[in-house]
């Protein structure tokens, strides 16, 4: 991993003790698939980005000095994984936020994760999504949930899991956004209540591929196909979740391809790792 | 503020960008009032922290290095506030704990805050608590929802700010515990849901001195006393909550008087300022 570490427009060595990224998890963040020396998903995730952090009151850093960074990070670089984390910078102690702080950001550059021969194998979390229309969508630092689901992920030996809200609808996998197909039509849970917006998903809706459902487990678990999408895994197909198993399913093909032609960069077959992307 | 950085028994100059307390709050803290050199109440936020970092699957740190450590910062230090932070340590991208990673931890002394005369000033928080049980009662650090209603309170020019789930139940104030007075009985809500369960309210339901009991916004309004209770500022009078006003009551004096009488550090009258201790 590559990291750089910046306060403002300046760059600094390490993060300070006082970050209230560390603190609190007072931030926002986006994980990019890396193609070319570039960010072919940039636009989307910088809009996410200053949503997020314009509900949660952070300022953003120079756009322009932002990218200048992420150039200089990417000259070389024909593919990988870019994490962009926007803290609200240092802070005396206590919740509320010193209003003359400067953001404190980083810049990481991973390499891509593994590929994973076919379909994902999916848990269903007992770790339940909090019900929190104040935080739902954003892609904030408050990952708590998600980390024990992931967990719950690996000591049961798959690859993802579904999590569903504490009234019971499905809403996603623990770094990705859920993909249903019933009698030919695509749909995904809504993300008003938890859940991330995720860039990929965000395309598909926008693309008219997928529409937004409410879902409960039998309704998944009734699917003619799953599959799970992110920003930097494209789309994946599903093989089971727990007992419950899918064949190859040629709508999923389809909307790979599709995908394909909008962004070639997705045309290489890679599976899930242990990734936080949406 | 005086601070010192840890990734298990080794001391280091910065976080690492790469910390998990960073990248997803993944960690559980204390803020402690420091007396004489030490911290009167150590063994119940030592408790709370182990239970927090069972709970989350985080690796405590030697309890004996942490004492030491402890001890060499206050030496010669007769007042002040001590942060004690806990992450899961540094990790690759994405949700899943790396399972060998030590855990990177902080210890900042801070000065005691100012005093405050006369009772608090209370704002009815928009800010919802979420309802999930998998993280209530444990001080970890995924507190945006905190940031969030504390940012509402300083516009409101207020000293503090009552905290409801989603469902309406009266939980907490953003760093202290609520404590209401009905025909001579104090209660507390539970924070089985959501919510800390701080170590001064700890105290005062093992003394007997407080109970349990869910209440509504309208059960608070119609109290005869409110008090607000924390590890840094002990137990603090409540002035009045939007419209509604209290006077002084003679109940929050006797409740004051058997905390000074067990921990004397409490002696001196304080305010709250933007503090998220509880």
């Amino acid at each position: 991993m590559t990291a750089r570490i910046f306060i403002g427009e300046r760059e600094t060595a390490g993060i300070d003790p006082a970050n209230r990224g560390l603190a609190y998890g007072d931030g926002v963040f986006e994980t990019m698939r890396v193609h070319g020396g570039g960010v072919p998903l940039w636009p989307r995730h910088l809009a996410r980005l200053q949503e997020g952090a314009l509900r949660l009151g952070i300022p953003v850093p120079d756009v322009a000095f932002i990218e200048a960074s992420v150039a200089g990070m990417l000259a070389g670089c024909n593919a990988g994984v870019l994490k962009l984390l926007v803290t609200r910078g240092d802070g005396a102690r206590g919740y509320a936020p010193e209003p003359k702080a400067l953001p404190a950001w980083t810049l990481a550059l991973h390499p891509l994760p593994a590929s994973l021969h076919g379909g994902l194998r999916l848990h269903w979390c007992e770790t339940r999504l909090a019900v929190q229309p104040a935080l739902a969508g954003i892609k904030h630092c408050n990952r708590l949930e998600q980390v024990l689901a992931r967990t719950e992920c690996v000591r049961q030996g798959c690859d993802e899991g579904l999590m569903r809200d504490t009234s019971g609808n499905v809403v996603c996998a623990t770094g990705a956004n859920l993909l249903v197909l019933h009698q030919g039509t695509w749909t995904t849970p809504p993300v008003a209540d938890c859940g991330v917006a995720g860039v990929m998903r965000q395309w598909l809706l926008d693309e008219g591929m997928i529409h937004l459902s409410q879902m409960s487990s039998a309704q998944v678990e009734a699917a003619d196909a799953l599959a799970l999408c992110n920003a930097v895994r494209g789309i994946l197909p599903v093989a089971n979740l727990g007992a419950r198993t899918w064949q190859p399913h040629p709508a999923v093909a389809r909307l790979r391809a599709s995908l394909v032609e909008a962004y070639s960069m997705f045309s290489l077959p890679m599976g899930v790792d242990s990734t936080e992307v949406s």
